[in-house]
């Protein structure tokens, strides 16, 4: 799993100076986090704070009345250890108001409409705070299509986006987030007992390995299954990653005129800065 | 005003095929839109009526408790004439649980939030419906960034997001949208009196022109202010354009692999179909 170690060192830096310059050239000074008390949250939480200094981070932490209470618990964690500014906001009372409709709904309609909620909420007190949402999708939850579109996908930067989570792992480690969030079974925490692997049939250790081959060094379907790994498994994912295309991608414009928003008309967000 | 004259007939099949090609080619045969019974609504309504066949198209309709009754009226207009399925939804209880923690927030607070809670409703009933949820932008406010981000502005498909305002207005009579419709103020009903050109200090058919050779016909801003537009007004559009760019990009992720997403991992949503 070579091609997967990282150098946290080089990492760490990278990472702390894209914050800086991403969220200083639009004129701001300050970040805002949603903190679940997983370990990509905690993370960027970190991160943000050695980018940005403690009095200019906030933590955003919405539970549900189903969440683990060990969530919160580890994202006070995070936030006394780093002196960070946080908020603490439950989302039970709007989230029950509309399923109060849709009593049979399932737990996928549920757990969307909870990230989709968080979102409008963190975006709310960006706005109130001044500050810049940073994202905290990592790159193999992204490939995968596994985070709700315009839900916990949603942000203004994103430093982990192109770190598959085992690479989370080592950074985290780095930069000392407590184990007890490091070593927790990762779970986006929607219902209880969930588990990203027990939901997604492999674990992040495979498929980080397998997306690396398939997607940084552009092996072929035929190659990956050569290396080693099981074709159904290959198959599986392979169709995981291209039908979630949609969820990076911008909504698609008809084009009917000389320049077409996304198309011809693809400035970066910084534009003229 | 001839850049901005349309081929409305021409414009209806292109749109049309446009709602078509894209919900079917991904293995669906239905569209859901937010329905407010305003211009760019009915108009995307109207070509969706026509691109998928009345059963196949959802209106949904999200009052407000403040919401101008005339909208939910007019939205019911355009059920009727064409036949098509709605749901009525009320946000109140939602927001309303919402700001009861922050009862000083201004109305653009209140305003943001109600578009992402009606985003938020129209996701989760669109996965109900077995539906792709078609976006209403016009490209006037897409350029000027006068919607909300996650908010309005999140689709899966938009047919109106390459047409000015004025252009839908042609499109909007030509298709037989109501003339009631038509012809009322635009605005985004989020406030008592609100309206676009009000919020916005211009009319739509000044800024439609400005924006037109601003942006399809690459005027530089001297060539503008030399073609009659005053230069204030000239300035301030441009600078509303660029710096509302990050509202028409997605996330910016760090790069620090090879292959990073929306830089060099950039397939059509559609990719392997």
């Amino acid at each position: 799993m070579s091609g997967l170690d990282v150098n946290t060192e080089l990492l760490e830096r990278l990472l702390v100076g894209f914050i800086q310059d991403e969220i200083y050239k639009v004129g701001f000074t300050r970040g805002i986090i949603a903190l679940s008390g997983g370990i990509d949250s905690s993370t960027v939480t970190y991160l943000a704070k050695r980018a940005l200094g403690p009095e200019n981070v906030m933590a955003v932490i919405m539970p549900y009345k189903t969440s683990n209470p060990q969530s919160r618990e580890d994202a006070l964690v995070v936030v006394n250890e780093l002196g960070i500014n946080y908020r603490e906001l439950e989302i039970t009372p709007m989230i029950d108001s509309y399923f109060a409709i849709f009593p049979d709904a399932d737990n996928i309609r549920r757990g969307n409409k909870m990230a989709r909620e968080r979102m409008t909420i963190l975006y709310d007190q960006s706005v109130e705070w001044g500050a810049l949402v940073i994202g905290t999708s990592n790159k193999t939850e992204l490939l995968l299509g596994y985070g709700t579109l315009f839900g916990d996908m949603a942000s203004a930067i994103n430093p982990l986006g192109d770190i598959y989570k085992t690479q989370v792992r080592q950074l985290a480690r780095h930069l000392g987030v407590p184990e007890r969030i490091i070593g927790k079974k990762p779970s986006a925490d929607l219902w209880l007992g969930q588990t990203d692997e027990g939901e997604l049939g492999f674990t992040y250790e495979d498929v980080d390995r397998l997306l690396h081959l398939m997607v940084d060094e552009r092996y072929s379907l035929d190659e990956l299954i050569d290396a080693g790994f099981a074709e159904n498994f290959v198959l599986k994912v392979h169709e995981k990653v291209r039908s979630s295309q949609y969820k990076r991608r911008l909504p698609v414009i008809a084009k009917v005129s000389k320049r077409t928003i996304d198309r011809d008309f693809r400035y970066a967000r910084d534009w003229g800065r």
